[in-house]
């Protein structure tokens, strides 16, 4: 059984199902998730967008939001439309390299993310993290001064480097081995690489 | 019940894997495929792409290969990494345009999919589709005439503006009413669409 790399972006809406679903999925299957936060913007930079894809491609946007709310649907997911997208997640990803290893980092993480997809509160600000922080036990004030300081910094850094070395290229991503699954939809097909590798059916 | 449209383009990895399984699965649930080719390139340089994204975007692309070739084994489906990609589906577009509406147009389209993805044949040349007109019982000397005829070159420039009025930006999608699915991931929720509506769990 090998654990599963999730690879997370803040402002990402299909990370927002993924990370609201890991958490029971992976214990019902008794596979190790090790949360990985990264930044797409630098990724995303290197193809030459500056803005998310979603907006780059109205299209593809307009298909996303309807496709992203039918999913929530599916899944009886709280959904409400952020009125900023995407939301700068610069600040929460280095809380969550903060909070690497941590008990508090998965609530941290799907609360956030509730924040922004289901509330519609701007999780970019430091209030809203401080009580995020608050309400699932972390020391707010240490954790952001921490997630200010240059060890967090470059420690957020190096996880998007390694997410690039991966070869991940959007969020969510898992890696299980040598194998890369990207996508909300690819979940179940990560899991299952986890616990039969490729003898799985 | 609704039908379900099935918006293909030739030269689409993922269209492969919906063009080989849709036949059955729509059966199964008693639902009506309605086949409809069109071409991505139009779509695609409308956004800046004068090439496959899966070629731009090299990270993507290496991604997609692997991606495919798990699938393509999940599914028990024949796959060999086509030579040249992506490979002109213009003749065979308009090909399947002299087809609509004919039975021998879900074997045919099945048929040069295979060619191209699991025998690495050139289907863009006229006599690969002269082969696999015969092989399907079709004429295949008028039908190549007639897809070379005004007629059809103006069906198919429809064909693929209806998909961009649809919202249509990639292949395979599928529209039952009017809600549009993107990709080999969602024909399920398609055929679940058209069989419950909004209703579907």
């Amino acid at each position: 059984m090998k654990p599963i790399d999730f690879w997370f972006e803040f402002a990402s809406t299909y990370s927002y199902l993924s990370v609201s679903r890991i958490g029971a999925v992976a214990e019902a299957a008794g596979v190790e998730v090790r949360w990985q936060p990264f930044l797409l913007g630098p990724i995303f930079a290197e193809q030459g967008w500056k803005d998310s894809p979603f907006n780059l491609y109205p299209a593809k946007g307009r298909y996303m939001w309807r496709d992203l709310e039918r999913l929530c649907e599916g899944y009886g997911l709280a959904f409400e439309r952020p009125s900023v997208f995407p939301r700068n997640g610069l600040l929460a990803a280095r809380v969550a390299c903060v909070g690497l290893g941590s008990e508090w980092l998965p609530e941290f993480v799907r609360a956030t993310f509730a924040a922004n997809f289901a509330q519609d509160l701007d999780v970019s600000a430091p209030e809203t993290l401080s009580g995020i922080l608050h309400a699932v036990g972390a020391d707010a004030e240490a954790t952001l001064a921490a997630a200010a300081s240059p060890e967090t910094k470059q420690r957020l850094r190096e996880q998007t480097e390694r997410a690039r070395e991966l070869g991940v290229f959007g969020a969510p991503s898992f890696v299980v081995g040598d194998e890369l699954f990207w996508g909300n939809d690819r979940l179940g097909d990560a899991i299952a690489w986890a616990r039969l590798g490729p003898a799985r059916s």
